[in-house]
């Protein structure tokens, strides 16, 4: 399962839809990236050309690139979290954890390219085809050491916390990335929707929890209202994936990024792909004979005809259905941890944004 | 350049010889051993599988394993500071800690392996050879979150500025790793031996030298002790990577757990290749031709030829010259960090343990 959210267009503002976000956005990458640049800054030349390169501030020659690092969406729920609870002093001060959050992102972008061969991200070419794989390995490594390095930085004693959570929810990305090759090694009818959901849950939910739950630590939170966090944000982030997969198979690929129909090209087991599949249906006999053979180049014959199976199996009504009770799910939560809605109102701005840009 | 120094094997015990050392390691692995396997134990199911492999405590199918995890001597080099500088009750403060470099250590094996395509460790398959590329690489990627969490899970305010220098060192690491496959990419004409020096010293003394000065953090010394510690384990790990290569020529692989010669049968760049390949010899021209003609397999005439032409070139001699440079150099720098020749005893015996094996 890749993501195609980290696509370096400006948000579009549309009116009264958005606006708010996009501002999230835009102030959350002013804030985080001088810190960004500057860790970058301190890696060894090599190292540091690699990541200037991905995070798509340099070219590949080392010239400076106009491309943006994408989209700044956990940085802004790190910011968003710590405004929430506690306001611009708690917002202010969790701003170098904003940077860590987005470096352990994008070292498992890194990673992640690496082992599922994908070539293209943020409509650039990946680390790994201009670097080769042991370089983008090794930035991937080196920042990953960068981001918590940045939390043993900050004299606050609540860092300690946050990089135990930081620490934590990398182990999970881990076994989430695990668990996504894993699936996709095995025949489609041995895969059921549930592990896929949590899957889903470790790949991209956990790093979006991770970011609110440290906001709220930066503002003081106490354990029941990082939790309530954390949960708003891995349900936002399972409603983020199940968008992303609804685009990844009807979507635009001007806005995505990536080649059209290429989750189905690859027979990628997503999560609308796996509820069709497991959909009891005629249509899901049809979907799983179809998947069982390997596409053939530039067939978008193939493609249509697939996408038309899975919906018809009902994945796409499935995805965007559960999208929108995972939402309402993180609405809950977050009215736990904030109840005043005009300070709550920034996370939900941003899980809005988030699942709003699909349809 | 890979190493061949965490053999599982007991060290032996030669009468008045490394016996101060082997009870340092065995004490280390004691101490230390409960606090890795706790660690190992909290990783997801597939990630604590492919790291107590790795560790060599399960076999492949999940078995516990008869193995060993090597010989500790990072560990052995905190707790030895520690010791050295604050006694036993730094030693005991420093566990966590000792622990926490070993799981670096670890976690950049896994990945060195998979990038030079290393097919044995430790007498035993390397863990991508069992287990996939991807599985190593996620199960290195959290083996480095599980040691810069176990460091933020540590109360003392120590843990701080060591793990600033833990993930300082993982930079460093990932560096002189980077140096190393470029080197191995390059022409041997090409490679000077100031830059071989240099990626020896990022890619294993940086280690030594930040157990060492996190040992020395532990036990309170001040600015100048630690650096003074620091460089220390740098002389040391370039002494011990000078006589690592050493035995990667002339070594006897039932020791190294290498098949001999294997650096000189892949045209490996190692430090007393460079000397010799710089030396201005007539044999360093016989030398850099025979690396131009890739090995033959199983032509260990080539092997003992080009062995013999290193030899002739002085790549031997100088090799063990500049090991015993730098240990006195190390020597120097521990006496200066700890002036009771006592106390520094144990950091000397681990020293001269690591290097002495090779004579």
């Amino acid at each position: 399962m890749t993501e195609r959210t980290d696509s370096p267009m400006v948000p579009e503002q549309r009116p009264g839809d958005g606006h708010e976000a996009t501002m999230l956005l835009e102030r959350a990458r002013a804030a985080v990236d001088p810190v960004l640049r500057a860790a970058l800054g301190s890696l060894p030349a090599p190292m540091r050309r690699i990541a200037l390169y991905h995070f798509g501030w340099e070219n590949a020659d080392g010239t400076p690139a106009q491309g943006g690092a994408g989209k700044a969406i956990r940085p802004a729920l790190v910011l968003a979290a710590a405004s929430a609870v506690g306001g611009p002093t708690a917002r202010a001060a969790a701003v170098r954890a904003a940077a860590a959050v987005e470096l352990v992102h994008n070292f498992t972008l890194l990673h992640d390219d690496v082992m599922d061969r994908d070539t293209t991200r943020r409509h650039r070419p990946t680390a790994w085809t201009v670097f080769g794989d042991a370089d983008a390995i090794l930035a991937g490594d080196a920042l990953q050491a960068l981001a918590l390095r940045l939390l043993a930085e900050d004299p606050r004693p609540v860092a300690r916390a946050a990089s135990v959570r930081l620490a934590d929810c990398v182990i999970e990305l881990c076994a989430g990335q695990h668990a996504d090759t894993d699936m996709e090694r095995r025949a489609p009818g041995e895969v059921t929707l549930a592990e896929t959901l949590a899957m889903a849950e470790a790949k991209t939910g956990a790093l979006l929890g991770c970011a609110c739950a440290i906001g709220a630590l930066y503002a003081g939170a106490g354990d029941a209202d990082v939790a309530a966090l954390d949960a708003f944000g891995r349900e936002a982030g399972l409603a983020f994936q199940l968008i992303d997969d609804v685009i990844g198979i009807w979507g635009d690929p001007r806005r995505t990024g990536k080649p059209a129909g290429a989750d189905l090209a690859a027979r990628k087991k997503s999560l609308p792909v796996v509820a069709a599949l497991t959909s009891g249906t005629p249509a899901a006999a049809e979907l799983a004979a179809a998947y069982a053979t390997p596409h053939r180049k530039d067939d978008l014959e193939d493609l249509e005809h697939i996408a038309l199976t899975v919906e018809r199996a009902g994945g796409r009504d499935w995805a965007q259905t559960q999208a929108a009770d995972r939402m309402a799910r993180a609405m809950q939560e977050v009215a736990r941890a904030v109840p005043d809605p005009e300070a709550a109102g920034g996370l939900l701005a941003l899980a809005e944004f988030v699942t709003r840009r699909s349809t």
